[in-house]
Formats: structure tokens, sequence, C-alpha cells
């Protein structure tokens, strides 16, 4: 650590309450990384329990010109928390209060470090609804979902975390807190500024505080799985769903290579043949669900898949969902390394997706496993790579370069729920114009002119 | 208009296409308001139709210190386009196609000069859905929509404008011409700039092309229409409705003066002793929606209502929703004019707003009519002033300042989808924190450091 650095800091963590500001290594070790490859010690770690705290930090750090690198649970996959220029590692994890939950209001006020299920299973309690629902929702919290604007299967008809931010409370990188947005379901007071960090990766601000925008809770659910004999059935059934008018709130997808090693794992035989899986969810009025249901089975039978499950009521959606849950795993055991690419595609270009990934697989001869929110055309793309073979790093690097360039030039993201991180910080350049670019950095300028928050990232 | 301004503009004239770049007064008259009461004359209007001519305008206006003032239809409610410092009127108008419709893909491609309604029937046409639903939506363009972030009575369960922008083509204050987001439906590349641009009032950047968001189109829909006697019964209905965990397309009321109003235009006896009136609109798949109108129908009668009028299919409900829209035109009619403030208040306190825009009545002498998107908390409240009345608009202020204030006491806000514009600008200072404040001024400064676009609005 920069020797200034350290007396400023040292100074400072007498004047914060004990233990918000630590030096042991363990601590800083454990606030090194995330869940990506890449880790980087902090040269300290800041636990603040208020606002106020995290002010003082930000006034110091801006003022010695320090790094800042916000993080939640460290639950990301892009290493976007990665303290890659030390500093410190700004855990919002002690602040994890659900301040309130007001019914009648339809909102949720809640600060960042809560885990996103506990605020989740508080609100279901009192009949409300908060549909955000990353993968990592057990773990990860409201603070880093915000910051990653974190998705889930649920998006296709609920929409991402931004969609749910009603307000926030944002300490800029002067120290200064601003609050913005409110407890309002609609508002047009000024610029809506919430939006614009809600998915920032804590370069633009350190969200303190979150007003969480809450529906009804839908009585009931049901679930289709379908097993089908190819990929393009899979297309063709997402496709006749659509053309019925209907809008599941999830419409999952996993292929051949994905379906293989579940069977493996969990030694299902229904699976036996399946080249395609779909996971259709409907949430509503029991009866409009019920009747839907049926109607969706019809259309997926017409297709002509190789098995239908049906499930109703949320325990027996579960265990469809348990089997999804079983995708990852089981890749994770076939030994190889998974490089999970959150690619999205339009969403009528799946089919072009699937072709160009098997295309991928004989060319690099690695497997290539995709499941994901076929719905909204954002799928994990995992090239299941052997880090032991000769030129792997090499080989991994020119097979991304060639799936992140076609997906981009079918029109689609290299990113649809992860974030760019430190993972996808080498296709920046190409995934944003100069135009764009300078725009990230004018704004990036304007609110940290002195570059404290998370450096080292896309700006 | 400054000397120096007009040589430059005409030696611009002369480089852009004909007609682009006009000084009649006629026309700059047709551009100096919209449906607010200011007004005020511009230098000169412009007229483009191509992204390149709004470009070489502002690298032109930018350099001059030109201000720029755009403009859709001029059906906005808050004076936002009222060029007030004179200079360019910067019309969008004649950027009015539709450059794609992709069904599979799920996004249109718009010129912002489009209006709202033929961009909703093209697409529905192809079986998709625009669900943003104004009331100008036959008027105003999409532009308009965009600059105010529009909502309407579908708001409730699809959301507003900025939810279906999923990306937009924006020219700068320097005349730099950004693409930001694109087709798909989830993206996490970078910042969301669009989001931020969507609702800026064109203080920020000129939307010249979006990229918007289409959902499946629902293939039925049903409304209640209900009288009640009470409005305490007609929030009781709302607070059932939500409980039942139903999250209607849209949920309206209106207080006891509008349909006063209503029922003598429209000679309805059905609205004799009605205090106030909701409108619960369902869609979705035929059967599913025939059978929670019955729900919702036996949840409503339990409340005590007057009459239930039951309306199934599109047919039926335009003739509800066309009551609805008599609404406005029957406070018209009473010959004074009104003060629309489309204020909201958290969904909880509607019956704090009503039991105090009734003492506001009492207290000033001049009728509160009330109707509005309730279910979104989001209440127009009219003031109805007689402007011949000696101080009338002295004390049309202090009532408005009084509405205000207690709106966001009640945690609300001034505005829920017209915006500040020059109406509400006097109580921005209120509406938003001196740090909220310096956080819009810090971003304009950067996007706009001559501040040529919209100058003399809220920043």
């Amino acid at each position: 650590m920069k020797s200034h650095w350290l007396t400023a800091l040292k100074r400072l963590q007498k004047q914060l309450p004990a233990g918000t500001l630590r030096f042991d290594e363990r601590l800083r070790r454990e606030h090194a990384g995330d869940k990506w490859f890449a880790a980087s010690l902090p040269d300290a770690v800041a636990l603040p329990r208020s606002t106020h705290a995290v002010a003082a930090l930000l006034r110091l750090a801006n003022a010695r010109r320090i790094p800042v690198t916000a993080r939640g649970a460290g639950f990301g996959y892009v290493g976007g928390c990665v303290p890659v220029q030390g500093g410190i590692s700004l855990s919002l994890i002690r602040m994890n209060r659900i301040k309130e939950i007001n019914p009648d209001d339809f909102v949720a006020v809640v600060e960042p470090g809560v885990v996103t299920r506990d605020v989740q299973e508080a609100v279901e309690k009192l009949g409300r609804f908060y549909p955000p629902d990353p993968a990592s929702r057990a773990d990860s919290t409201i603070g880093g979902n915000i910051a990653s604007n974190a998705g889930g299967p649920r998006c296709l008809k609920y929409g991402v975390t931004r969609d749910y931010v009603l307000g926030l409370e944002v300490v800029l990188a002067d120290g200064s807190i601003v609050r913005m947005g409110g407890r309002t379901h609609k508002n047009k007071t000024g610029f809506d500024f919430s939006k614009l960090f809600v998915g920032s990766e804590g370069l633009l601000g350190i969200v303190t505080e979150a007003i969480l925008k809450l529906l009804p809770l839908p009585p009931f659910r049901a679930c289709l799985a379908v097993g089908l004999p190819s990929m393009r059935q899979a297309t063709d059934a997402i496709r006749a769903i659509f053309a019925g008018g209907f809008l599941p709130s999830a419409l999952e997808l996993a292929d051949a290579f994905t379906l293989a090693a579940a069977r493996k794992r969990t030694g299902s035989r229904l699976l036996a043949g399946c080249q395609a899986h779909l996971i259709v969810e409907l949430d509503g009025q029991e009866r409009s669900v019920r009747s839907e249901a049926k109607q969706l089975e019809q259309i997926v039978r017409s297709i002509g898949p190789l098995f239908v499950q049906r499930a109703y009521g949320s325990e027996q959606c579960e265990k469809i969902w348990q089997l999804r849950r079983e995708f990852s795993y089981a890749l994770r055991d076939t030994g190889l390394t998974k490089l999970n690419e959150d690619i999205v595609v339009p969403r009528g270009r799946l089919e072009d997706l699937f072709r160009f990934t098997a295309g991928l697989q004989e060319k690099h001869g690695w497997p290539v496993a995709c499941f994901g929110h076929a719905g909204d055309g954002n799928i994990h793309v995992n090239i299941m790579v052997d880090l032991q073979e000769p030129d792997a790093k090499k080989r991994c690097d020119a097979a991304l370069d060639e799936l992140f360039e076609q997906v981009l030039s079918l029109g689609g993201a290299i990113t649809g729920e992860h974030g760019i991180g430190l993972a996808k910080k080498p296709w920046w350049p190409r995934a944003a114009s100069p135009e764009l670019r300078r725009l990230h950095q004018t704004v990036k300028d304007a609110l940290d002119p002195r570059g404290i928050l998370n450096p080292g990232k896309f700006i």
C-alpha cells in the first residue's frame, strides 16, 4: 500500500466505529475477488454499518485518491468487484436491514447488504412479490443485484432489477449523499438517475439504500417441462407460445450437451434422447393458470415433444426447477472448466446462435453447453474447457473472440445479466462504439472526476 | 434574434435540404408552445428529415451557443417544448418513419416523429403489442413520449415508455451521434444510458431513432365499470383487488365532481348518486380474462357498489373508455379553466390525498376534480378555476403550493407523467433536494456544457 494512504486510513479508522475499517490479511484475502477467476488484494476492507460511515470513507478516499471498490456478497460472475488497483474493498454486507415493508404502498425499503431471497420471503409473507430472481438469490445481495442489474428466469414477464428500483440513496465519489426517486410507482420529477445507477457496476456511486417496487403476489403457478427431439423444435415451440399471445413468467431452454450431463448426474431416464428441454412457467389466478397451462400443453404437443411434464402449485414447480439447477452442477461434474458467457441475441436469432455454437464446438473440439433464458434471447453459452490442454488459454480466448463477434453481428450483446467487470473487459471496445465509450467516459468523469470508484474496469 | 445567430443560421440553411430551416413567422408561431399556457417565439424552426441534418444543426448551434428546443407534436401539458430563450425550435415531426417492425425479435425501430397510435396499430396487425398509452396517443409522437416518459392507464400492469425503450440513437449537444442499447430484450453492456435520456425533456440530447420493445398481443380484454356511493368504498375496492393478487392492466378512478360534470355532458342517468367511479381492465387469454372478470366482479360487489357494468372484448371495452375520455371534455364544459396537475402519491395514501383535495376545495372555493390512474397512485388533480375572478392567478398559485406541499409530505411526487417543463418549474426546488439538483447540474454540464439544449427549464 502506498504509505500516505495507510497513514490517512489509520487516522480514519479511529474516527469510525470499531471494526469498520480493517487491515488484517485474512479479511483482505476474503475480499479479493468474486466467483470469477481473478483476484487482487485490497489494502483495506471497509465494513460500514451506516450511510454516514460510507460517506466519511469516500470523502477521505476522494481527497487522497484511494481506490474504492464496492461489493455485496461477492457472487458476481465477471470479477466486477475485484479491487484491481488495491485500495479499499468496501463491503456493504453489514448494511443488511430491511428497513420497511409497506404492503399498502407496495414498496420495500432496504439496505444494500440484505440477501435478495430474504427480501422476497419477507414480502411474500405479506402477500407481496419482488420478482427479480437471479440464480444466486439465496446468496447475493440487493446491492449486488443493483450494481449488476440482475436478471433471472422471471425477467421475461417481469423485467430486471432496474424495473423494481423506485428510489435510491447513493453516496457519490466525493462523499455527498443523494436521494433520488421515491416511493411512488410513477415519478417524472427530473431525470431518473436511479435507473442509471442500477447496473453501473460500482463505477458511479455507492448505493446505501433502495426503495423497491412490489407487486401483488400471484396466488398460483404452474410449470410445463418439455423434452424435445431437436433444438429446432424447441425454437418452434417458443415461437408458437408467443404467437398464442402468451407471455409466460419464464421460458427456459437447455441443449443436448447440458441434458446429457444432467442425465449422467441425476440418472434421469426421461432425458434419454432429448436434444432440447424447455421449462415454461405461468403465474396468476389459479383457474387462469390451470386453463392456460392446458392451452400451452396443446401448443407444445403439436410440435412433437418426447415428453411433457405438468406441475401445478409451488411445490411441484420447484421440483421442475430443481432439475434446472442441476444443470450447472452437472456441467461442473464433467471435470471441465465452464466458461459461462451470458450472451444475448435478438429473440428471433436463437436458431442462428445454436447453429453457430454447434460449429464452434466442432472447430475447437470443446463441448459448448447452452442453457438459459430463451424467452429473452439470453442464453448462457458455456464453453467447456480442459485447462490442462496445451495452449488452452489462447484457444479459449480465440473461441470467445469468435463467439462475441458472432453475437454482435447477430445484433446481440456480449452480456445480458452478469455485466462487463473484468471478464468481458477485453471485448468492451468491440461491444461499444467510440462515441458510446466517450459518453461513458464523460459521465464517469463528471461523477467521479478522480476516478476512485472501481478503477481498472471498463472505463 | 441576435444578428450573429441569424447570419450563421442563414448560411446553414443553404447547406441543408430545402425547407429544413425556416424563418417565416406563421411557422414560428406554430412552434411557440404546446398544450400549456406559455408561448415564446423561436427565431427559426428546423424540420429535419435525417439524423445528419439534426447533427449539422446541433454542431452549428453549439458553436454559436444558439438555443435548441426539441419538440414532437406539441401535445405536452407542461410547456416543456416552449423555446423560452428563442433560438431554434427543432421539430422532429418529419422524421416519422416506422423503419422496421420485426415480429420475431419483438422490436420496432422508429423515428421520433411517428405518432404513437400509428406504431401501435402497425404492430398489432402483426400480433404484437406496444403497451404505453398516453391519452394523447392519437396525436403525440414517440419522440415526445420518450422526452416525457409518457404513461397512461396501462402503466399499472405494463410500465411506462422507458420500460419499452431498448435502444436509442441520440444526437448530443455537440452534434455527435451516439447509438446506445440495441435490439435485445436484455443488455448489460455498460451503463444503460437509454433509460436516462428517456424522460430528460430535451435537456440532454435529441433522440433521432428508437428501438422499442414489443410484447405478444394479449388476445382478449374485459372491463368492469363500477359506480360507488363513496370515495372510501372506491379505495376499499382497489385494496381488495390487489389483495386478491390481481394486477389489472388498468385501474382508473374518477371523483364526484368529475362524475357530475360527465353526467351533465352525457345525460347518463347511471351516474346519479355516484361519488366515485372505477374502471378495471384485464387482458390476456380469453378464458382467463372472462373468469377473472367474474372474480373481480364478486370482489367489487362485496364493497356495495351502485352498479357494475361488464364489457367483454375490445368493442365493448372501448365504450367504457369512451366515458373515461368524456371526463376531460366534461370538465371543460364547466367553462372553468382546468389546472391539470398529474401528481402521484404512494399507493397507500390515496385516501389521504382525497381528504386533502376536499379540504382544498372548501378552503379556496374552487371545485377540485380528481381522476386518473388510481392503481399507480397517479391522480390528475384538476383545480377548476374561474380566471375572471379577482386575484385568480395569485389564488391559483397558493392552492397549487398547498397541493404540492401536501403531496410531497405524503411521500409523493409533483408529476407522474407530464414532466417538469415550465408548469412545475417553480416547485422543482422543493421537489428535489439541493444534492439532487446538483447531480442534475453536473450531468447536464457534462453532456451540454454550453447549455444550448432546451435552456430556461428546470436546470
